[in-house]
């Protein structure tokens, strides 16, 4: 579970280091921003378990995945190209990844089913809603493209159910965490929308 | 108090739910929005407080203050007219109710006099706050349009005051947060200012 | 100790307020960008290292800066000319101290000498990042105008290396913070750059 969490900080650390390509941050705030997004999240819902210290400022190798996604970003490993939509799938990886681990840790810190999908879903939207406010972007988690928090507290609340069941281990932990990139991808592919906050589109009204 | 509280959430929940039609946000952002600017508050106030898992992230009715009114604003219930006003008088209606609730939480958990009215007024702008910057709004209370911490604190303080007095029940608290409320609506209908910032308007400078 | 920590909260208490008067903020919303910007970071600090109540509302003394700070602002203590450069300057002082105190705190609660260092740079910026958020502009930290994350983290290091030989005191502890105002000030001065997040400048591509 440990390298699972750590995968996804890296996921999102290089959506944090791409958004940091296209405002033209420099390397050290591309470190920074990847930091922000791929332990953010994570240090959010420690300090709600209040279990100690948060693991990012325990465990000194959350720090790797952040460093190695800005010089990723930095020797355009992953292109130049279509930088958005690598950071979406980047971000979807992550969303993916922190639905499962954070609703886990919730639960394995003795929290109830549905609180635990409540916090599994603030850890995985929680570094991303960071990362887009600091470089003054309008959330993904709100902004009307796919599906964002459908898939994540769908992964959690499968995560609940299968840990509940005693059925949860890697490989179904792995399986959820597939089945919401999966849909999360799709969403953005096909251009899945839900109804608008206002029934006829109240927008721009004073 | 536990009732004040969920209604204090729901008023807060409305404003995001108003905030997010008006930004054609989803529902499903109307609902995260709801849920960031009815609950951050609370939250920031039990992590300080420090006395485990925020209420929040405990009692899952929590959630449905800002499921309500996400439904509530999807169906037009309080009209499509004017919803920045309504906006206003909702959030109001939270930082009325949230300033007396957050002082009596943190007074009851130990804190003193000052530093629980500190938390209080923490606890009744925190989630307005976070609301307005993943909205890419500059948050109300640094609008100089009414008056908006002034009344917040001026609530905090009658509630630890009264707390200390042994003369804080329902009906007192209630009155401190129609006092707020009411502060807080004339200054924004008869436009009351206090002084910039800089003395002679500095603003713009270089 | 307590005393450095005071003045760094000033100092980025300056800053905060004089953002305040370039945007127009009243003399409430100054204190309270005063007070976030002062205090947000020492809060992050001490929520992390998970021992009761943040300091900023154990000490009701730690809001007497923000006041300061927001009434010499008032007066025109610093000059209504440069306001920006005034800001940062004061933005300087407050990274430097922070980073000692951050460190500092953070080792002395028992952490590691690594997380030790993470955890002060986090104190150092953190403030610095809220305060910006909620006035829209992008972070300093992110700006590439200087170097900001270079310095703070050099001083957390030195600190915590200074503490681990047994070296570290007023003295040395304030020499670490003259240094990494030194570093900062000369980067803003002489316009040295690091290396942009992607190499070849991939920004504002699709």
């Amino acid at each position: 579970m440990f390298v699972l969490d750590l995968i996804g900080v890296f996921f999102f650390a290089v959506s944090g280091s791409l958004l940091a390509a296209r405002r033209d941050f420099d390397i050290v705030g591309s470190v920074m921003l990847a930091s922000l997004v791929g332990l953010g999240g994570g240090v959010i819902r420690d300090l709600v378990i209040n279990q100690g210290v948060p693991n990012a400022f325990q465990q000194p190798l959350y720090v790797v995945p952040p460093l190695l996604a800005a010089l990723a970003v930095y020797l355009h490993v992953f292109g130049v190209r279509r930088l958005r939509r690598t950071l979406l799938l980047f971000d979807a990886g992550g969303l993916a990844l922190f639905c499962v681990t954070g609703t886990l840790t919730a639960l394995e810190s003795g929290m109830g089913a549905v609180t635990s999908v409540l916090l599994g879903l603030t850890t995985a939207v929680g570094g991303g809603v960071m990362r887009d406010v600091v470089a003054n972007e309008i959330p993904q988690v709100f902004q009307p493209q796919g599906i964002y928090a459908i898939p994540a507290v769908a992964g959690a609340a499968l995560t609940s159910l299968l840990w509940n069941l005693d059925w949860f281990n890697v490989v179904t932990g792995s399986a959820v965490a597939a089945l919401v990139f999966t849909a999360r991808g799709l969403s953005l592919r096909h251009r899945w929308r839900v109804p608008l906050a206002g029934r006829a589109g109240s927008g721009g009204m004073p």
